[in-house]
């Protein structure tokens, strides 16, 4: 069976469990303790990140990216990156600023902060890092609120890798109980349509040891 | 014409122009000082890096990841992605990797540090992030080397993207006199020809007011 080598709430992790579960390309999981370092692990993908993907052939794809890349060259039946050039372009460009420059200025603050140095038996929050992380989201949930009005998914008419590498960080933020919903009603609005996918199942039955998300992060009509 | 928005010394900037001039696709380039943050540019590329690469229909594709995935779908021509799915997880992940770990573990502490802080006006160099980056150059140019020996190009048999990603960023620290080549023969003997390539001129004609490079920068027979 295809195993995802994978931590439950890395956005990453996240965003090739939604496009598998789109593709309905059934998966096993297995939780990788990145932090470790595990030298078995190292050896399947140097770069020693979450996840990495083993194929039943044996291939290895690491990195979210280039496993998103590869989904959907070897199972292209529910194309994820677009259609034409153009609409290709605006796909990987939002698909890449939502997984760096959102991933950067506010998951990594604010995740990394709050939940991955608790996981990790890393110390505490660095307030510095938590005050600018909250700064960030609110600039980015407006952009996010902005393409969420003015198009019907986020990089134009179709559904695309654009809106599961948005939703995959946006629900790591909402576990956390990070996201004040009723000041971004129309990134709600997007978000309770991806969130009530089936493929967004796996994730909102997550479970993390020690950490309880709010009531609303499981329900639908939040 | 087709126009670039770049930094010269950029090493994202840097993998395009080798994949344009690799493909033969004319341009123009026009420097971009990302830290002034213009705004006419930001309209361009929100996340607002370099590169942004303006094609003549007037299509805007901004991120070095994205353009050099648009300009192998666009100009087949000369494939530098890898022909089978196996190869193209190869391309990309080595792709990914100079631009993600080695980039953060090596290319911005010393690039970052020492040239980029002196173009911007950002103060002196940190010691320690130049110590770290030292440090990491080491263990990292011996992957390269183990690629190189193993290999006849970095992600196979074939020249791809993976050798034009890992040579942008080899040639900026270069540029600042960083690589101890003798300590690395076998990536040396691949830099070499990399360099060596018509596509790699430009790079090697590149000059930044007040910034020397050392003299066997631009030779062929360093």
């Amino acid at each position: 069976m295809r195993l995802l080598h994978h931590f439950p709430l890395s956005p990453y992790s996240r965003k090739v469990r939604l496009v598998l579960a789109e593709k309905r390309l059934p998966f096993e999981v297995l939780t990788e303790r990145v932090w470790e370092r595990r030298e078995e692990y190292l050896r399947l993908n140097p770069a020693g990140t979450v996840p990495t993907l083993v194929e039943d052939s044996g291939l290895i794809v690491p990195d979210s990216g280039v496993i998103c890349e590869y989904l959907d060259e070897a199972y292209p039946d529910t194309p994820l990156m677009g259609r034409t050039l153009a609409q290709r372009v605006e796909v990987r460009r939002l698909a890449a600023w939502f997984d760096t420059v959102f991933g950067q200025d506010v998951t990594r603050p604010l995740y990394g902060e709050k939940l991955f140095k608790r996981l990790a038996g890393r110390g505490n929050p660095d307030a510095a890092l938590l005050r600018a992380g909250y700064a960030n989201l609110r600039g980015h949930m407006e952009y996010l609120g902005w393409l969420a009005e003015t198009r019907r998914c986020l990089a134009g008419s179709d559904l695309s890798l654009a809106d599961f590498a948005a939703a995959a960080h946006i629900s790591v933020l909402d576990f956390a109980g990070d996201i004040d919903w009723p000041k971004y009603p129309a990134a709600k609005e997007w978000y309770v349509r991806i969130k009530s996918r089936p493929s967004f199942r796996g994730l909102l039955a997550d479970r993390v040891a020690g950490i309880t998300p709010p009531s609303y992060y499981a329900e639908l009509d939040f």
